[in-house]
């Protein structure tokens, strides 16, 4: 197992790649989730991010010991927003797995079991000393809070998708959030979320960030053609 | 089977997407293709770009009867370059297969067999009335030569890729090229070649193309990444 130190050093100032994709995305099986790490790891990519256990396990397997992995589990409850990665038993089942990193949700929301994920930290820091945790945040109070409970990793993710920051999903990626996240003392920041270019790619680290998790915008071959598309029909006026 | 008018009238003013992969990349199997065509066509895409009638056929398989598909049959020989579509054989096989639109090489360079690949526009014509004719080019005169022979469309594809045409190729799409086979009477201009950005795409019908074809930024994740990591290793200057 790597230690903390080795996983950190080994994806500063790295790209990685999430491999994603949902119903009705075509691209939404374990085959294909493994298809997209090779090909990233193929372009030299240190890093993955997987959604659920057995494709934690499949891209491990295909990539070998050396990437590392961020594990996160979407447990999605009908009447709750908190989804990424809400119980201890998630994140044992991706340790399992293979993991290196385990990500969940760290906004200030209380999840389906009427707790806050972030209370997971410490659990996880005492059951798997060596597992970097990863704080999704979505406004700088929350990825301080994170730290404090001993997040290793604090991530933008989460910055537009919650309720209170709504207002900054059209504007992409959150690289204030990044600033004001670089401000908070011994934790590493990493940029997700709406990474579309090279050049946001580059200001993210700019902005602060030590990596960036790029998903979409190389994993969904349908969200790529969306906007080439939306833009052409734009352009036409349609 | 749809009249030439039907196959341009449906191209026209559209996104195409090109489904290629080539070993090493983990994308290069017909179902991966395919899965790219089914998310091309998720995201409202009208036409695909396929090489090889095997590939041809399952892409029409899977998409259906009414989308536009171009076909082309690269076949490579030592010592030659070129290999979009050389011969009346191939031709033939990717009609077979569900094309309809066969692109061939229409440079002025003369194939394995010592002869020029747009000789074979007329026996296309005379053999496939119905088969829209696609002109790969690299120059401008290269696009009127193919014109008069009867293409249908002519395509800014090979600038780029020919030796007379190299000091293009870092250039991205070619624009120019594009502007100039505009004035051409008579015959669909298509974008193809080097389309990274909805900046770019929208650029090539300013620039006088009625449609657009974009590949590897859609449909290669290795190399979509490899764009990535190259950005992001300048900006640290590795």
């Amino acid at each position: 197992m790597k230690s903390k130190e080795q996983v950190l050093n080994q994806i500063r100032n790295q790209v990685l790649v999430s491999c994603q994709a949902y119903e009705p995305n075509p691209h939404a099986t374990i085959n294909d989730m493994v298809k997209m790490a090779l090909a990233g790891q193929l372009a030299g990519c240190k890093g993955f991010r997987a959604n659920h256990p057995d494709y934690v396990r499949a891209i491990r397997k295909a990539v070998g010991e050396e990437p590392v992995i961020i594990g996160i589990w979407k447990i999605h409850t009908p009447g709750n927003d908190v989804y990424i990665t809400p119980t201890m038993q998630a994140v044992r089942e991706l340790v399992d797995a293979g993991s290196d990193i385990i990500a969940l949700d760290c906004t200030n929301r209380v999840n389906a079991y009427g707790k806050y994920c972030y209370d997971l930290i410490p659990q996880i820091k005492e059951e798997y000393p060596d597992i970097v945790i990863m704080a999704d945040c979505s406004t700088y109070e929350e990825a301080k809070h994170a730290a404090e409970l001993g997040a290793d990793i604090v991530a933008s993710t989460l910055s537009g998708y919650t309720e209170y920051t709504l207002d900054r999903y059209p504007l992409g990626t959150d690289f204030q959030l990044l600033k004001d996240m670089a401000t908070i003392p011994n934790v590493f920041v990493l940029a997700e979320g709406r990474i579309w270019t090279r050049e946001e790619a580059v200001t993210a680290f700019e902005s602060g960030a030590s990596a960036c998790v790029i998903g979409t915008a190389i994993t969904s071959p349908w969200m790529i053609t969306d906007r080439f598309v939306k833009a052409v029909n734009k352009h036409f006026n349609r």
